[in-house]
């Protein structure tokens, strides 16, 4: 077929790479921007410019934002504040903050320990973590319930021992607005026996 | 919620604009730029300033390419192509290309009549197609097959009916793959009376 040019070709296989878009849902994107071009496409590609010399990841907790410590570490509010949180991504930090959890701080892992893919103790940021645990009255390790998350959250529980930290994880349940119909059997029997009264 | 700086929250903001992102699926598509920042965000910045530079509309038939005439048109192959096919959008065009319908040429309409939304005649590409006729054996109207598409195509065809050229309509019919038990009634009757012999 005849292309439309390299310059929008090239823009239709870079944003296909973005998640929850395809080559497909690119094409119509690039598309949307070409037609409202002084809209949307000159102020995001300004914004990119803008934000690739912004970027930072914070040196304190490994969240990404425009300043190092970043927000969430040099809020005042935060500031006395007993609990950390211990997230694998730096996307699960933003999800627990849009859910409002209240005057935490984090520590963002970078991911989780992964044998096969050759992912050992020293590529996450553990030892960080483990500096930083003397400050903190406890421990939430919010990893993902995944197999490689709960190996995680085992050793790291074990390496924070020593230090006496009381370390916690979140409840297993029935989501908010789910059915039950529709759940596994394991997270049913988990909130069963977790079950509180009314 | 801290915010994550103003750059990062421009930029979650402006690529929720584009059809197929949501504002959650933005966020994780700038994490997603954050964590690939040479590989992906730097090269996105570059490609999408190059964009807004190079693309333009073709002066002929209404395409979007870096270039005017376009790609399409500028081809030799389709120097002498007796082919036109109309097109509601630039959308349409390259879904017709990726189909591969050969040595054809277009014209992009820019939209469908809609008295509702105050799109008439002359918001449309429909004089340039009047001019462009002459030069065709046969006009393809291929819009789509929605009461403003259909509206839109009979408008078209009284107003080129002067210049006796033969036009046509895409087939309507079973589409390749499709299940009868999921298509409507109206596809289905149209089938059966353009049925062909095997």
């Amino acid at each position: 077929m005849a292309t439309a040019g390299p310059e929008i070709e090239q823009l239709i296989l870079l944003l296909a790479r973005l998640p929850g878009l395809g080559p497909r849902s690119a094409r119509r994107a690039v598309l949307q921007l070409i037609k409202k071009k002084d809209s949307l496409m000159v102020p995001l590609a300004a914004a990119l410019e803008r934000a690739v010399e912004a970027v930072t990841v914070c040196e304190v907790c490994g969240n990404v934002d425009t300043r190092s410590p970043c927000h969430v570490c040099a809020d005042p509010r935060r500031a006395g504040s007993g609990l950390l949180i211990v997230v694998e991504d730096v996307a699960d930090l933003w999800a627990l903050e849009r859910a409002g959890v209240g005057a935490v701080k984090y520590h963002v892992l970078g991911g989780v320990l992964s044998p096969l893919d050759g992912i050992g103790p020293d590529d996450l940021s553990i030892d960080a973590l483990l500096k930083r645990a003397p400050e903190f009255e406890e421990i939430v390790l919010a990893v993902n319930a995944t197999v490689e998350g709960q190996t995680t959250a085992h050793y790291i529980t074990d390496r924070l021992a020593p230090s006496g930290v009381r370390i916690t994880r979140l409840a297993h349940g029935v989501p908010v607005g789910g059915e039950l119909d529709y759940l596994d059997e394991g997270t049913l029997s988990q909130a069963l026996k977790a079950r509180t009264r009314i």
